[in-house]
């Protein structure tokens, strides 16, 4: 049996998953993000698969979503950049509360997420040295050129964009694939996904294998998907994380 | 805190989801239908969500799904009708079991789901006098003229399709208007599902207005929603749930 609590942590919400009866242990842990104008909720299944499989999972509401929701969508959809950068601010509060209340293992941290989340785990990665393992689900991490084509600031210029985005755009992964080489990371993304290209993750794939041959890197392409969480994504992020954390 | 059990019923694997300490009470129940080629865990946000507002939620496998799964994606394809029809026959048998064993209120059983999901719902609303509130999600009731296009039995005759299919086809709605029109309904369709045409919800909705003015039909469409579930449909879902059952 899987246990699902909502609760709130400095003001973020979360669906804070845990195997029956384990609340109060310390447990391996995993923050997991959903996407864009999307919710906690909707991804919660990876809370109960991988509370199922023995994991503490927090899966926090974004800023503007769910108990923080933005009601004029306009508002919402030109900050996209914003809300990202913020997932990032979140998690470094979140981990640390759960460890400072001796609920999750120090050593045994991942991240996980889905398109907007996925592009948080990959800035995670980078920016946080105590990420054990990570799984990106249709995301990206390539932020300085991928904002000028996703959900582009047209509210501010390039500069003051740049400004407000500057630790986001800072874990860009382009110039740290020596840095993402070194630990576990899934990467799932459908070769027909129609929000955030493919692409983005098949040249994360290129450049992870021309480093150290995709040493530490599980890769799955789906040629049919679209821009939606498959059984099968679902299913090997479990075993994913089962395997190295 | 919501619960989340694994159970096999019969044979069906289940996930089942009660408010926190409420497993043995009797409880208002949901049962809960996923949809084609994908699984009861992807939906499970809706027992979630559901156990939050206070509900029983029973979410099957489908046959030849999860616990139960068929490894040959060819034969499951060919075999999407027999599989529709066999959620009609497990929910008997789920209903059955949980009103005998005192868990489930049987004043106050609803049915819902997603795609292959919503429509089991409406055929277990034409089945099923004890339904009393149904929830369809991108689904169709339309299962005559439907199965000319949608995964076309290719396997059989028609003949042969429509004896080991009559069941199901007996359910086909065009000519039960006036019993759907009787129960709270919701129907929920995304104007550019790619998959199930929105027209079989937007001909439905058509049908309950030229019989009593949709009176008892709660019905959403989103403009630009494809086959997938957002997060105003999920909690539309339970917000119809909290009003009707």
């Amino acid at each position: 049996m899987v246990e699902m609590y909502e609760e709130n942590v400095e003001g973020i919400q979360i669906i804070h998953a845990v195997p029956a009866g384990k609340y109060h242990q310390k447990l391996p842990t995993v923050f997991f993000y959903h996407g864009f104008t999307s919710s906690k909720e909707l991804y919660s299944y990876f809370g109960y698969n991988l509370a199922k499989a023995g994991y503490r999972v927090i899966l926090p509401d974004a800023l503007m979503h769910g108990a923080r929701a933005e009601s004029d969508h306009s508002v919402l959809l030109s900050h996209f950049w914003r809300i990202l950068q913020n997932n990032v601010s979140d998690l470094a509060l979140l981990k640390e509360t759960f460890v400072a209340r001796g609920l999750a293992d120090e050593a045994r941290l991942g991240v996980g997420g889905v398109s907007m989340g996925g592009m948080t785990t990959l800035a995670a990665l980078v920016h946080f040295p105590w990420v054990k393992a990570a799984a990106s689900l249709m995301g990206s991490g390539y932020f300085i050129s991928l904002s000028d084509h996703l959900f582009p600031p047209t509210h501010l210029s390039r500069a003051a964009f740049e400004a407000q985005t500057s630790l986001l755009l800072g874990c860009d992964i382009s110039d740290k694939i020596a840095l993402i080489a070194q630990k576990p990371l899934l990467v799932w993304h459908g070769e027909k996904d129609d929000v955030v290209p493919f692409i983005e993750s098949a040249k994360l794939k290129q450049a992870l294998e021309e480093y150290n041959e995709g040493a530490n890197l599980t890769f799955i392409s789906e040629p049919e998907a679209s821009h939606k969480v498959s059984v099968s994504a679902s299913n090997r992020t479990t075993d994913f994380f089962v395997s190295h954390l």
